[in-house]
C-alpha cells in the first residue's frame, strides 16, 4: 500500500441530517435520536478524518422547507447551524477541514468574516466557506423579504460580499501583532488597515478585529453552475462544488471553469473542481441495487412528488406516475436553483425517464450521480473521472449516516489509497495544505503587486 | 465545608480579552501568544468550571476600537466571535454555562435563533445570550451604517427581536418529533408553528429549523440600566448584568427592578442580579495594592485618557491630569453607553477624583466596583452585598488572565463555600438548573394560558 507520487485526489464528507437520501431517517440503521446530539456529529467527523478526507462539508437551508404540506411531517426539516456545529467539531478531530455553507444574502460580511476568521484560529487553519445565495422564498420569508431577491441582483451582492470578507480577512497583516510588554507596542498600526469599502451593496470600514488567521483566509467553495456562477467561481473560488450526471459534461464544465480561471489571471492548479458522488456500496453490485431500492420503498410518495416538483417548476400533481413528464419551462424563468432545473430536466430526456423514476433520482442523489456497486466498482468510477480529467475529487453524499460513511472509508478509501490516488496519511495541518492550495497573500501587504489587488 | 441550606450565589467568570484590566496584557505572568489559540480559552472555561461558576460571559465588540489612534498600537483590540468560541467550548467542558454577548442590532434574529439554538443543543442545555444594542459608531461604519441608530430606536429594535427570536425558540413544541420510521411520520405538523410575525422591524415567517432545545430557550441575559434598559430587563431577562460602585445604589437598583418585573406579570426569582466585580487578590491588602499599583503602571497615559474621554465624551487633553475634572455633559446627550457615563460621572463626583485617579478606575474595572485584598477580605465584600440583598451573585472580571481566575477560584471560592454561600458542587445539568431558573412552556403549548403570551 504505498502512496504514489501521483496526483491525488480529494474527497469531501458532505453532511445532510442523517444521510443525503430523503428517507435515510427511516432507514433501519440510522438512529435518528443522535439529530440533536453532538455524538452523532463527532462520529461523522471522526469517521471522515479517519477516512484522511480532506474535509467535512456542511449543507444548509435557512427555513423549514415544508412542501406541499409533507415536509415537515415525513422529513428530516432539521438544520443545526453550520459554523457553531464546526467550531464544537474542531475540538474533537485534529486534522481535517471543515466546510461551512453560508448565505451571502442574509448575512452581514463583518459577522461572517469574524466567525471564520475564529473557526481558522481556532481550528489551527482548517476552515473553508461555501459561499451560497439562497434559493428559496421561504428563506426571503424568514428575513423581513417577501420574496426572494432575482438571481443577477443576489450574484452582484454575493461578489461584493465575498470582497469585502477577503478585505477583512486581509485586513491585519501577518506580522502585525508585536506584543512588546516592554515597549507597550501590542501590534503596529501602520499593518492594521481600515478597508474603506463603499459599493452597492455594503459600505464597511474595518478593520477586522482578529487578526490574520493560519489560512491566510479561510477557502472558498462555491456552486452554481450558471455562466455567472462560474464566472464567480473562475474569479473567487478555489473549490468549486458541482454536479454532472455524465463525464463528457464533466469535463466540458471542468475545461471551461478553469479556462476562465486562466481569464481572471489565476492558475488551473488554483481551483479544485468536487462533484458531488451518491455512493450506494454492496458487497456486490445486486446488493448495493437492493439497499437503492429499500430506499425508494421508504420514500413516501407525496415527498418524492413534492421534491420533484420543487426541482422543475412544474405542478405533476394528475400527471400518471409512470408515465412520461409534460413539457417543462424555461431555465430562465428559474430563480434559485437554475443548475437543479437543469441537471434534473436533462436527466429526463437523456435517459427517458418516467415521473416515478425522476423522482427517485431527486430523492436519493438530488441530482447528483449515483454510483453503485462493490467497493471495487466504485473506486473504478471515482478513477475514472479523475483520471480522465472530468474532475479533481468529489465530494461523498454518503445515502444514509453514520453507516453509509464507514462503509466508504472502511472499503473504499482502502482501495483507492492502494492504487496511489488518495493519501495515506495527512501531509500538513491546514485545509489548503490537504488541497494543495497556496496560502493567500494579505492584499495590504507591503511590496503585494497591485494588479493581483482585487478591488 | 458542609453546604449550607441558605440561598446559594450565582457566579459569572467575565472573559474579556486576556483580561479585565486594559494593560493586563502587559502584566508579567500574562501570555499574550495565547490569545488565538484554542489552549487559552479552554484554560480559562475549565478553570471556572473547576470553580463551579454558574457560567463563563464573553465580552464583545464589532469593531476595532482605535481611540485617539492609540489602541491599535497599545490594547488589545481582538475579539474572537463569541458563539464560535462557546461553541469550541462547549466541547471542552461538561457543566458550566455558555453566555455569550451578541447585539441585536447588526444580526438577523433567524441566524442567532439558530446560533444559540444549535449551542444549546449541542451543550447539552447551557447557552445563554447576553443581548445588547451596541453603542459605537465604529461598529455602525462596519455594518453600512454612517452612524449609530439611537437609544430609544436602538432599544425598540432589541425588544422586538428579542420577542421573534423567543417565538422562534418556541416554534417546535417539545413533543413534536415523533421519529417514527414505520409510519413515516418524523413530526407532527400540529405542533410545528409559523410564527408569522410582523413588526416595525422584522418579518419573519418561522419556525425555526431546530426543535426546541434542551433548555426551552437559552438564558436571556440584558445589561443597560437606563429606564428604557431596566423596563426591557424586567420585562424580557433572567439575569441582570451590571455594575454599581456602591451598596446603596446596588439595592435601589435590584428592588426597582425586582418590583418592575412583578409588574410585568413575573416573580422576582425569575430575575437574577449580578453586577461586575473586579477583585484584585493578595495574601495581604498591602499585596493586593501593589499589584493594582504594577497594573496601573501599565498603563500608556494616552491609551487611559483617551478611555476616559469615551466614557465621558468631552476631551480632557489640556486639562493637568492631577487636578479636577471640567464640566460635564448631560447624560441625555450621550448616545450609546448612557450607563458608564453616568456611573463614571457620579464616582469623580462622589469621590473629589483627579483625572488621573478617574483615569485608573476606567483602566481597571472600566466602571464596576473595584475590590481589594485577601481572600477572606474579597469573601467579607461580596458576602456583605449578598446578605443585604444588593445582589443575586456577580460576575467576576479578574485583572489579567490566566492567573486571576485561578487566584479566585483557589483561593476565594473555597472561603465561600466554607460560609455555605456557594455550591460545592453542580446539582444539575444545565444553566437553568445552575440559577434556579424555570424552564419556559412554549408559547404555542395547548393549554399554555394566553395571559403570559407576550405577543
Amino acid at each position: 500500500m504505498s502512496e504514489s507520487k501521483n496526483k491525488q485526489m480529494h474527497l469531501g464528507a458532505f453532511l445532510f441530517q442523517v444521510g443525503h437520501h430523503i428517507a435515510a431517517w427511516r432507514y433501519p440503521e440510522t438512529d435518528t435520536s443522535g439529530l440533536l446530539s453532538h455524538e452523532f456529529y463527532e462520529r461523522f467527523a471522526q469517521t471522515a478524518e479517519r477516512g484522511k478526507f480532506d474535509m467535512i462539508f456542511l449543507a444548509d437551508t435557512l427555513a423549514v422547507v415544508n412542501r406541499a404540506g409533507t415536509g415537515i411531517k415525513h422529513t428530516v426539516t432539521v438544520r443545526p447551524e453550520p459554523i457553531t456545529l464546526l467550531s464544537y467539531l474542531s475540538g474533537v478531530t485534529e486534522k481535517i477541514g471543515l466546510a461551512a455553507t453560508v448565505s451571502t444574502t442574509y448575512n452581514e460580511p463583518y459577522n461572517l468574516a469574524r466567525e471564520f476568521s475564529t473557526l481558522d484560529h481556532l481550528s489551527g487553519g482548517r476552515a473553508a466557506w461555501n459561499v451560497v445565495t439562497s434559493g428559496r422564498d421561504d428563506e426571503a420569508r424568514n428575513f423581513s423579504h417577501a420574496k426572494h431577491p432575482e438571481h443577477e441582483q443576489r450574484y452582484e451582492r454575493a461578489r461584493e460580499f465575498v470582497d469585502v470578507a477577503s478585505a477583512l480577512w486581509d485586513s491585519w497583516e501577518d506580522e502585525a501583532i508585536a506584543g512588546d510588554k516592554v515597549s507597550g507596542d501590542f501590534a503596529d498600526p501602520f499593518k492594521v488597515h481600515e478597508i474603506h469599502h463603499r459599493g452597492a451593496h455594503f459600505a464597511v470600514r474595518g478593520p477586522l478585529n482578529l487578526p490574520r488567521s493560519p489560512q491566510g483566509r479561510p477557502v472558498v467553495i462555491q456552486a452554481g453552475a450558471s455562466s455567472t456562477g462560474q464566472h464567480l467561481a473562475a474569479e473567487t473560488a478555489e473549490v468549486v462544488f458541482t454536479a454532472w450526471q455524465t463525464i463528457e459534461e464533466a469535463k466540458h464544465f471542468y475545461n471551461s471553469v478553469k479556462s476562465l480561471a486562466v481569464q481572471y489571471g489565476r492558475s488551473p492548479d488554483d481551483i479544485k473542481i468536487m462533484p458531488g458522488i451518491f455512493p450506494v456500496i454492496g458487497a456486490t453490485e445486486e446488493e448495493a441495487r437492493e439497499k437503492e431500492a429499500l430506499l425508494q420503498q421508504l420514500v413516501v410518495p407525496e415527498v418524492g412528488l413534492s421534491m420533484l416538483t420543487a426541482s422543475l417548476g412544474v405542478d405533476l400533481s394528475g400527471y400518471p406516475l409512470d408515465g412520461p413528464l409534460p413539457e417543462l419551462p424555461d431555465v430562465e424563468q428559474i430563480n434559485g436553483g437554475k443548475s437543479r432545473f437543469q441537471l434534473v430536466a436533462d436527466m429526463a430526456r437523456r435517459e427517458g425517464l418516467t415521473i416515478r423514476q425522476l423522482m427517485y433520482r431527486v430523492t436519493g442523489a438530488r441530482g447528483h450521480r449515483t454510483i453503485y456497486g462493490t467497493p471495487v466498482q466504485i473506486a473504478d468510477q471515482l478513477e475514472q473521472w479523475f483520471v480522465e480529467g472530468a474532475c479533481d475529487g468529489f465530494n461523498i453524499m454518503p445515502p444514509y449516516l453514520p453507516g453509509g460513511l464507514e462503509e466508504f472509508v472502511d472499503l473504499v478509501i482502502p482501495e483507492l489509497q492502494r492504487r496511489g490516488l488518495f493519501r495515506t496519511e495527512y501531509r500538513g495541518s491546514t485545509l489548503r495544505d490537504h488541497l494543495g492550495l497556496a496560502r493567500p497573500l494579505s492584499r495590504y501587504r507591503s511590496g503585494y503587486e497591485a494588479s493581483t489587488i482585487i478591488h
